[in-house]
């Protein structure tokens, strides 16, 4: 059964205020060298054998699992 | 300047809720091939140059990224 790994990530013309609060907190931790920090979402899917693997997820990535408006994704097809 | 690429997923024995209702979703908009989704964080660091990166970066997600009883992660060295 294909495993397939999706990486959504906002834009990178757009402020991420959680990683702006992750990376603050590196800082009082003493990770001082932390000079920027984006968090994004990181899904896996096990997806039954199927045609079309590629086409599905990309089609499942724009309808739902990404907002293409401020996000975007891609994946990788791991197994 | 060192970008490293940083995993945190829930640990396989634990149920995903939130990936539950992903797959629900999935499977109304008639992606019903997909037999599983576990939603993980994904955070990019972009980090000065250091030394002992890698023990620096071990030692910021067990301190702080991950909440290790109930999380794995996993990190990678981007350029």
């Amino acid at each position: 059964m294909p495993r397939v790994n999706v990486f959504v990530t906002l834009k990178p013309s757009l402020l991420d205020a959680q990683g702006r609060v992750v990376q603050e907190g590196l800082h009082s931790l003493g990770y001082n060298e932390v000079s920027s920090v984006r968090i994004g979402k990181f899904l896996e899917l096990d997806i039954e054998d199927t045609e079309n693997l590629d086409e599905k997820v990309h089609s499942m990535c724009e309808r739902f699992l990404a907002n293409t408006v401020i996000e975007n994704f891609r994946y990788e097809v791991v197994k």
